[in-house]
């Protein structure tokens, strides 16, 4: 370990302990909390697409459009997230590892299903209507990151769950897992921030609806927006804390 | 260190070594990559505002406005990027840190005095406008990572480099800062693409220039936005990335 520097030396071990102690966050209430505010962000778009946008069908008109977001919510953002922390569960850190990869995939895996729908989706109400697909930054992020998610789901698959991949391969794959695992989770986020200011702008145009005279509507999805980004960063920040990381994550063997 | 689960229980260390030094990119070729990458970014804003949208001035028409993306392109993201690695620099690990901190609190000041006249840029644009200010969510995500980054900055400033700031406080509140430095900027680049996106639906609405229509401006400006996405997951993954942190920074002493 390195000497402590300049500024920093006075800190004693044991008061930087005392500090790191205060701090100590435990991680199964944080994951109760992290819940309810999935839950939270996936009944908030469902309610705006029911109570504002005029519910659900699957005939091609907008009505079936809104199932893109609640579909992407769902899978890309909350689903996902739950995917991506099952190995900071500590009982996850002994025993046969084989049961908590199998529901890592499988949680992956209705993410990535639920992911597929909610471009079906607005694949389906752009055909309908004759709209073009693929032309905004937003269907280009969005695309790129579920084209993202596919090869990370097919890769981890192949790396991590079938018999015949060899251990070094697992060993130089797995950090380049890790990193695209939070790096799809930024790019979620983004994708569907950008999904609900693009909607907004298109759906409140006129009179005491237009989206710049904030109406209730507004308020609600720009403060599930909000929401939808504070839940990405605090599983990007739990995916990157180290002190809730397996025990021997960090260390010469397998870091990267 | 915990042993060798089920399935990677075959791999050996010297196996994993191997596979790690295949995957170790140096850190300085890496910065030099992300510098291109970064000053990529603010050429590519700089034409689209220049070539496409006008050119720019202070008489608050949309030209005024064109100060907005630039600027928050170059502050908000690749300076700020820039601030957040200069603690990955080998040089900063050793010897007297005051320096490092001068250095990694100016260039985040820089980035934040061109974020405030980004912010000038658009306010203003919208007062001579007679627009509303604050409505979409691009704005509110925009102003509140604005307002995190302040009191970051503050917040840095007193406990890193005022002498007065007792130890067992710089300890405790080190992850905290490190925790929103690599938050910052996700919301940074989120704000960034969703303002991009939501910009190109305002400009390009008509005949052949209309969004829907791929025209030149949309297909430079949709590429704008997936470099920068690039840039900000790059500089989030190099500051997570525990063979580029000080070699104590992972020690129970400095760990969260």
């Amino acid at each position: 370990m390195a000497a402590p520097s300049d500024e920093e030396g006075a800190v004693g071990p044991r008061c930087q302990h005392r500090a790191m102690d205060t701090l100590d966050v435990p991680f199964l209430p944080f994951c109760g909390f992290l819940g309810t505010l999935g839950l939270l962000c996936v009944a908030m778009v469902g309610t705006w697409c029911q109570h504002w946008r005029g519910g659900f069908s699957l005939d091609g008109s907008s009505r079936t459009f809104n199932w893109h977001p609640v579909l992407m919510v769902t899978g890309l953002v909350v689903l996902y997230g739950a995917a991506a922390l099952v190995y900071r569960l500590p009982n996850t850190w002994s025993g046969p590892k084989l049961p908590w990869k199998v529901l890592h995939a499988s949680l992956a895996l209705g993410a990535f299903v639920l992911t597929v729908l909610g471009l079906a989706a607005v694949f389906s109400f752009h055909n309908s209507q004759g709209t073009p697909n693929m032309y905004s930054l937003h269907s280009w992020m969005g695309l790129g990151t579920v084209l993202l998610f596919s090869c990370q789901w097919a890769a981890g698959f192949g790396a991590f769950l079938l018999p015949w991949a060899p251990a070094w391969l697992r060993a130089l794959y797995k950090p380049v897992h890790v990193f695209f695992g939070s790096s799809i989770l930024m790019l979620s986020v983004a994708s569907c921030v950008s999904g609900i200011n693009e909607k907004l702008f298109f759906s409140l145009k006129n009179g005491t609806t237009a989206y710049k005279l904030l109406p209730a509507e507004a308020v609600f999805a720009n403060t599930l927006g909000l929401l939808i980004l504070v839940f990405g960063v605090l599983v990007v920040g739990a995916l990157a804390r180290p002190s809730w990381q397996r025990p021997d994550s960090n260390s010469p063997d397998s870091r990267q």
